[in-house]
């Protein structure tokens, strides 16, 4: 059978690789480039870049190493979100390792993450020449969207009243909008048309949003044996998620008292904590109303896929990846 | 009298001034914008900005809204590092006003700064598209080295040995190439060419060297009246300034001896750590050679200068900026 890329059979993932680990970096100062070395090399799944690549795939752009750049540049830009984020958040792992500013400290960490920012615009410079107006502008746009998603985040953890819709803004913002700018790039390479770009980009969007959604929801009422972390997690911690919005907003007066009593109960309490919380959410069809979002989202982003005016053969790798994503069969 | 600039009798501050003031920020989140509303209102001296102008003036690029946001640029990327560096200085003061991580926290101080970087970068994509990849590929260089400038002076505060070139190269990589890159992203704009911007590029640099030296040599012996910081500031608190540095590659055992003594008196003994280290700079004609070392680069800037080839008329300013710079009479 023949591909359906333009590409081949090229393997994205082995190429991505290969480009992430052909970039070198100075030796010194040890310090400041170790640390980007080290979180490059916690391989995560490299969606972001691969989303570079399909966009470019979906309007047949056929030089695959004029995409890569952009596509590290995407990822380069995304380990440094984690660097600065695990700081903030005191993370002691990531992906299973001691997180940077863990294995070296805070300054270090502040640093090498700056320094790999700026290291994600040395790859947007090598970009061909005539798109790297557009992609610059394209870049910042998500960029300065990702850092106002991550205060917000930070910004609830201490907010009374989160309402759905800013929730959904947040998370948006967080981390769908570089989903989506990962794949507006490759199209902004491909020379797509405005038009179409748009669409791909709310595609990005859209996706992200609904697997952002499916992850709160998999937290509470994953498969022990497939999710990966502790089933509870978020409720453990009081996280205001999806479910925790969703229920806070329909409580009765009496509920609202137990309510409070269960984010009162220590973290060492944790089975209770789990327990009862997801009784309250059993109670108030908790699951049912985030699925029914997560499933808005997820139509609206096959819809724009659906509408973007390309043979729908060309598609396929999308479609699979979003499947994929979503732990859907069409 | 006609002035020699293109710009005629603009004032560069002034206009400086109006553009960095009609950028709007958002208004939310406001932990995010906030502080950078708030360092940016710390008006500094913006020689950077001028530095940028000034390069474009130099080979008669006459349309300065085309060189403004590039100016911009290199004012936001200076005060990001501003905001960055004060949280590993742990420095509660900048400008004689709270630091952005003092007056808010450290996880606000680096997102607002991350987001300052990245807005440096919004103003390179307005620049004229025909000169972005080169101002892109420039900016980001130049953006490294002061990264791994900062890293080296962090280093070196537990280094045991730090060499007069490696103290030399710190300081050109933390504070120098970042006037010579502003400098060199004007002669861009202006479409100079290339053998000329590198060379107005060195005259950055050198003169950013004399000029670290200098205030390295104005904290010991600058008079009080007109230095603006407290004299001896470095002595105090053990820098290894080009002085400590020259002082220490010269000493006989005995003096060694009399020097680690020195380091070991406590701050609050300041005034006889300041006068016995004094002492020593005195013996070993530290101040002289520090001096020369300090001429070396300046005469290098100014002949970098000279070496241009364009009317000498056109130099005016920056051999005016460069004397105001040195406190030199020509």
């Amino acid at each position: 059978m023949i591909s359906k890329s333009v590409f081949g059979n090229v393997d994205f993932s082995d190429k991505i690789s290969e480009a992430l680990g052909s970039v070198q970096f100075p030796e010194s100062p040890i310090n400041l480039y170790q640390p980007i070395k080290y979180i490059l090399s916690l391989a995560g799944k490299r969606i972001r870049p691969q989303l570079a690549i399909l966009g470019a795939d979906l309007f047949g752009h056929a030089k695959l190493e004029e995409v890569v750049p952009a596509s590290v540049a995407i990822e380069y830009f995304h380990n440094f979100t984690l660097i600065h984020d695990d700081i903030m958040d005191k993370a002691p792992l990531r992906r299973g390792k001691e997180t940077v500013h863990h294995k070296w400290n805070d300054d270090i960490a502040i640093l090498s993450g700056d320094a790999l920012l700026i290291k994600a615009y040395e790859q947007l410079a090598k970009c061909p020449a005539a798109f790297i107006p557009l992609l610059l502008t394209t870049f910042n746009r998500v960029a300065l969207e990702v850092c106002e998603g991550q205060q917000m985040d930070m910004d609830f953890e201490t907010t009374e009243e989160v309402s759905e819709d800013e929730y959904v803004n947040m998370i948006r913002l967080k981390t769908s909008v570089l989903l989506g700018g990962a794949l507006e790039m490759g199209a902004i390479i491909a020379a797509a048309p405005s038009s179409e770009r748009v669409k791909l980009y709310s595609f990005g969007e859209n996706l992200g949003i609904a697997f952002q959604l499916q992850d709160d929801i998999l937290d509470a009422f994953g498969d022990p044996a497939t999710f990966g972390k502790q089933i509870g997690g978020d409720i453990i911690v009081n996280k205001k998620t999806i479910l925790h919005i969703l229920l806070k907003q329909e409580l009765n007066s009496e509920d609202f008292e137990i309510f409070k009593s269960v984010l009162a109960l220590s973290s060492s309490d944790s089975d209770l904590k789990i327990e009862q919380m997801k009784k309250l959410y059993e109670k108030y069809n908790v699951l049912n109303k985030a699925n029914a979002l997560k499933e808005h989202y997820t139509k609206r982003a096959y819809t724009n896929l659906e509408e973007i005016e390309v043979e729908s053969q060309r598609k396929e790798e999308l479609y699979n990846l979003a499947d994929r994503l979503m732990h859907r069969a069409r």
